[in-house]
């Protein structure tokens, strides 16, 4: 008799997008004339830059051609992608990482997703709270998280760091025992950066204690500011304990298109149950080769066109028109008063609901009275209850009327 | 401390092609000048068919302009591509699937393999020998395989049910208790299929022992015989039992594409511990919006134009292309005296090795003396032992030239 994963049972309600996008599609299925704007889901909305265009179109015309045409490819990525990446994003600033060391993929949901099932299924994960929900909700799927206590909002197996204006956002290194870490910076849902000096605490942490830092990385391309770590391997020893998740969906406008990769370094070390040092890249490239095959070769010359100089030139076009708009949603909505963090360096903007209103009830009343879409701070765990993230993916012309919008909210 | 997934362990050597690529490697790197024809791994070498390249360049261009660019899609896939296959490949036939029941992905491959995901750890797997790797090492992975007996090249809470010449191929029903039951017709690795009355058995021992069967379809298209069924759903009642998997891989040469679905009926049930019913259909969906982001949308596009009446005569066309390559090689190795299976109706040709020599010991003879790679049976199971796999993916004049060859091969 066929048994399910029990674990799916613990899982709390849809996951939060989905239920973010009922409550939308019911409000204008009750309102069919409201003019909704979504500042919502972290998606972008500007085409694909020309140099990208042009090199899809390219990979295309080769796969017409029996000389040019590409079966399957390397499970890892293909080299000139790989070779892409390394120069641009690493070597370009002095971090060395090997082409080995990086496995492309269709998206970095995926990889965090996938990335625990090489660890024991008993390891403690520790995740900051707010949190990206992939992080716990694979990890409950797995068999990690324990149960769910309702009263708190959290799973009793999973080390929860709160990050809050009270400690502005920066997380504590936990009180007890945790084997992996989740870290995502700049961060997904506060917009809030670390430092080198606050990152390093968490590298000299792992080195010291055998963790492994799983560090997501998807909004690197937004960062503005000089002294804000582009890469966790700027700190030095990072390279023994820690995984990096790179996208080229917010960099670049992938997230239609899929493509994203991440950084196992061969110096990055796990401890089988006799306590042997295991080589995490060859888990990993293990199970890529197994369960995966490849990103798509058409999509693999789009994300490389990324790294032509026109590439990067229009990349960095699109990225200062989100930070535009993300200037103008943090400027605006200060202005009336309301507390923000955020969208300095991170394409969203969190802040504090007004009237110490709980974040499922400002969602409501922001959809209802100024018929805008964010997405409720609680719904990335209970530190971000009475909080709110909206996002700079909008058009400019959405966003500006957003903005307007706001001052027509009634307490 | 973070530790490692023990099961990993377990896995025996590398992944079969990878082991494969690396023989081949060394001996062209010793015979560099050894004109070497692969007939090895099942990846398709004809361009993508006309209509299919016209698809893929307006989605590109769509993806130019703000009005048209398309950021995430649903997980599940667009409903052009879903409402294209439960018309084309199902209700054309006869057989009511509906879109919510049709998920869109970047591989079987991916689907095969996380598919147990959703199924307790404690599963029992039944799996046909020889068979696709990826069905056993994912189960090694998650813990579902015991132990590794060398002896036997075996796992020991693995359910194998040998196919061979001695039973025509035709798996007998498990004799022990199984839940999950991987099949996959046409046959890879032996190009066999499953007559209706013979997969009726299977539907039927699945429906009275509530098991789940996983079927693998991937090489459906290749089907020639009318009597040969195209979907295990053409069977009674196997929408309560069966996980149907679909690729555009070999269909319409989107190896290095990436598109693929799998069917998951609502009225398939697996149970809880309590024994309660759960519809598998609803936790397939919360894992794949979980863990995955959807499948590219210029990929989706181009498998939507796989539909149109243009592309399907070009797929026509790739199919008839690569079977009356399959046809050379059987024909033509069966004339020097070498038992052949398959290659009827699939892309696979399964031959008994010569004078009773090892799979692999025939794999060696035939790269060094006759410059052609091909995949040892055993690489599939130990009842592939003594068989070796040619495809039908190669160029018509390597095809001809890999038969030719085979002359020359000294006993």
């Amino acid at each position: 008799m066929a048994k399910i994963n029990q674990n799916y049972k613990k899982l709390q309600g849809s996951y939060l997008f989905a239920e973010v996008a009922r409550r939308r599609v019911k409000f204008i299925n009750d309102n069919p004339n409201a003019e909704v704007i979504s500042l919502g889901i972290g998606d972008v909305t500007r085409p694909l830059p020309e140099a990208i265009i042009t090199g899809l179109h390219a990979a295309v015309n080769e796969m017409a051609e029996a000389s040019s045409f590409r079966g399957y490819g390397p499970e890892q990525g293909y080299d000139f992608l790989l070779n892409a990446i390394i120069e641009n994003d690493y070597q370009a600033r002095g971090i060395d990482i090997k082409a080995n060391e990086v496995f492309v993929s269709d998206g970095s949901k995926c990889d965090v997703g996938n990335i625990q099932e090489i660890f024991s299924l008993d390891s403690v994960v520790a995740v900051t709270d707010p949190v990206y929900p992939v992080y716990v909700d694979t990890n409950v799927m797995a068999g990690r998280s324990g149960d769910y206590v309702k009263d708190l909002n959290r799973y009793s197996n999973i080390v929860y760091l709160p990050c809050h204006a009270g400690n502005h956002f920066i997380p504590a290194l936990p009180d007890k025992k945790v084997d992996l870490i989740y870290l995502c910076y700049p961060n997904n849902p506060t917009g809030m950066t670390l430092s080198k000096e606050e990152l390093k605490k968490w590298v000299d942490y792992a080195r010291a204690n055998k963790c492994v830092i799983l560090y997501d990385s998807a909004y690197e391309a937004y960062i503005q500011e000089k002294d804000v770590p582009r890469s966790i391997y700027e700190i030095e020893g990072a390279k023994e304990v820690a995984i990096e998740f790179r996208s080229f969906s917010k960099t670049a406008g992938f997230t239609g298109v899929r493509c994203a990769y991440t950084v196992v370094p061969k110096e990055l070390l796990a401890y089988d149950e006799d306590n042997n040092a295991v080589v995490v890249n060859e888990l990993w490239n293990r199970r890529q080769t197994t369960k995966f095959n490849g990103c798509s070769y058409i999509t693999q010359k789009g994300a490389a066109a990324v790294y032509s100089p026109e590439g990067k030139a229009q990349i960095a076009k699109l990225v200062e028109h989100y930070m535009t708009n993300a200037k103008i949603i943090r400027e605006g909505i200060a202005a009336l008063g309301i507390e923000v963090f955020g969208g300095i360096n991170a394409p969203y903007i969190w802040l504090k609901t007004p009237e110490g209103m709980g974040s499922w009830e400002f969602f409501d009343k922001l959809l209802t009275q100024a018929h805008i879409v964010g997405t409720p701070g609680v719904g990335f765990g209970q530190s971000g209850e009475g909080y709110f993230r909206l996002t700079a993916f909008g058009s400019r012309e959405n966003t500006e009327k957003a903005v307007e919008r706001f001052q027509n909210l009634r307490f």
